[in-house]
């Protein structure tokens, strides 16, 4: 992609600006800290630092809980990533990563009024992962895990979740899988079904699609299938690694196995997250008023214009289309939710609520372009807010 | 000091507020991340965040020392501590620290223009710090070292300087060592001498101590004596530590030993970092036109009404007294100085230069209750970023 890249700098230190808008914005990073307090005199810093501060600090020490009441530990969360796999283009390391987090930090904050900290870390190793983020807690809310490759990251969120009493979510896994869930409800309410009339196909076992297959499985989906670049994910097959045998597990009531194309034969839904391609002729087999999501990006695994040849419903990952499975619908209001109620983890009754509430946004405006909201509708991050919070307190993880 | 709690709250859920102006000041936290950049709506989000941001992503990849341009790394730095040593509280733990590192980071962005995150870790133990510090340097253009207990924070210092090549600044010991060599020039110059004329007794040899009385060798101090609890640190002493020998053999040329009163006895300085009490008589066995440095707070080690009977000059850790010495002077212009040229390190001829330019900003204002700026003189941290960024240059660790 450096091909893209007009007149680079000679060196760093230049005054050349690239000439792309994407680097003139980039320049100096996306974010500052903000004072929310006053420290322009005296009498400011012996309240906000020395002597003041020394009385907060004792209450904590001597009341634990209070450091969510008087820091900003309680609405703050840390973005972490070991660059191994980010957006599309793989392991570029953590330094390379840090646009992205530092991208996803404003999204929290623009969409979820939630603080956030990008921590790319300079190890791809999952103990030393996991301790690193286990020492960092005390300072945090939250963890928002992002681009780790699979099945790294399982392992990962599995055992900071196992150590750890605040939430720590994995968003490529869960936050594609609540608007992928939501997204589905609304197509199938649309076309008069209910969740477990459906099929669907999933292209792609890795982060997302392992996600989406367990969720909706927890959803109540009729039938799901995953698969991979060998084919269907199925009991029969020796080659799974673990996350994938209990992919194989949970999933495939049918018993399918082959190719991505026989499993998309009478197909209601496909739901696409590997970048791969698929032909127009398994499209056309999939059943009468099905769904197609092809949520890869920037190339959908079929295009839109194709897609609606044989679909009821067509969702993509774009923003110049309708219907996009944005990952942004989710993450800030699910972890605004859960900070606003101190919850200590983010359970499956968390995001399922986030799913409905986010797919009810837009019960009253409901088409075959409008089965989720646009990341930009206000509603969207204060019903999931809201809709999660309670979901804590239901669940009995919230701590207030 | 809980007892100074006004009507704490039943429950940490309570709208209750403490009566306390500094638990009210200290809700919620005293610091918020910003965006800098529009994310508004659909053509913001595809520069910010994807497709965009992949582009710049891909450029650092390829470009490493793009990461400095690019992304909001080479203008933020991680305050780290172990919540060992908390003002005089001591070992309170991370979380009851945060309060202090946030009171830090906000006075880095209102003094320097510096971003800072308080990261306050799980762990005491060397080398887990040091692990942790440095897995999480990626994200950092600097790390500042803050409330950790001697000697273990010198070994930290360290070892996280032989493996970073970032700035590694531990601001209790070399900030208030900028400091109080910039004052105690000033005393010098006011007083017609100089530094290598001066005699000075240090009391407290934990991380200020220590760093103060190497700092002052470096400047050329005539001689410099420290005390811990047991009297002298001397070469002939046998229970010291290894940081605490290290002290031994750079000072006291006098080979004194014994007391801080006996040490005290014709010295030209006073140096106290110990929160200690020193007795009047001791005070009053100094040499004429002596210089007296009481820095504990919040109480002094002489009060300065006492001093001033036998001192010429006077100088505090308050802000209520003339003279105060306070690290806000300092580490805001340093870490600026150094992350503008990008310095790979923070050398002592970068401290030295920013205690010179510290003590320069009032050389045409001198006097006996002037002897440093205060901490509101807003002349203080553009000189000292000057001056920082010149030495690092002129040092050869700069980068750009």
């Amino acid at each position: 992609m450096a091909a893209e890249i007009v007149n680079p700098p000679s060196d760093t230190g230049s005054e050349d600006e690239f000439f792309d808008p994407a680097f003139a914005l980039h320049r100096g990073g996306k974010m500052a800290i903000q004072a929310t307090v006053p420290v322009n005199d005296k009498d400011d810093l012996s309240l906000a630092y020395t002597p003041g501060v020394a009385k907060v600090c004792s209450a904590i020490a001597e009341q634990p809980e209070l450091v969510h009441d008087y820091t900003w530990k309680s609405q703050v969360v840390a973005v972490v990533t070991d660059g191994s796999a980010v957006l599309g283009l793989g392991d570029i390391g953590p330094e390379a990563s840090l646009p992205v987090m530092e991208g996803k930090a404003i999204l929290f904050k623009q969409f979820g009024g939630v603080d956030a900290v990008p921590v790319a870390l300079a190890t791809q190793d999952v103990d030393e992962i996991v301790e690193t983020v286990v020492r960092l807690a005390p300072s945090f809310g939250g963890v928002n895990l992002e681009d780790i490759a699979a099945p790294r990251c399982f392992e990962i969120e599995r055992k900071l979740q196992e150590r750890l009493d605040i939430p720590v979510f994995h968003d490529d896994q869960h936050g594609t899988a609540v608007v992928t869930l939501a997204a589905l409800r609304n197509a199938a309410k649309l076309s008069g079904r209910g969740l477990s009339e459906l099929r669907a196909v999933i292209s792609g076992a890795g982060a997302a699609g392992a996600a989406i297959a367990k969720f909706l499985v927890e959803a109540g989906i009729g039938d799901v299938a995953v698969t991979d670049r060998k084919g269907i994910v199925s009991r029969d097959r020796t080659d799974l690694t673990a996350a994938k045998r209990e992919i194989a597990e949970l999933t495939n009531k049918a018993k399918l196995s082959g190719s991505l194309e026989s499993a998309l034969d009478g197909a209601d839904v496909f739901i696409g997250v590997s970048g791969g391609t698929v032909p127009e002729e398994a499209v056309a087999k999939m059943a009468p008023g099905c769904f197609v999501f092809a949520m890869a990006n920037p190339n959908p695994e079929v295009h839109p214009d194709v897609a609606h040849k044989y679909a009821a419903v067509v969702a993509t990952g774009r923003s110049d289309f309708p219907n996009q499975i944005n990952n942004v619908l989710a993450f800030p209001g699910i972890f605004a939710g859960a900070l606003q109620v101190r919850a200590s983890r983010i359970t499956e009754g968390m995001k399922l609520a986030a799913a409905e509430a986010l797919a009810e946004v837009v019960a009253d405006e409901l088409s075959a372009d409008k089965v989720i909201p646009s990341p930009f509708d206000e509603r969207v991050a204060p019903a999931v807010t809201r809709a999660v919070a309670a979901a804590a307190r239901a669940e009995g993880v919230a701590r207030r």
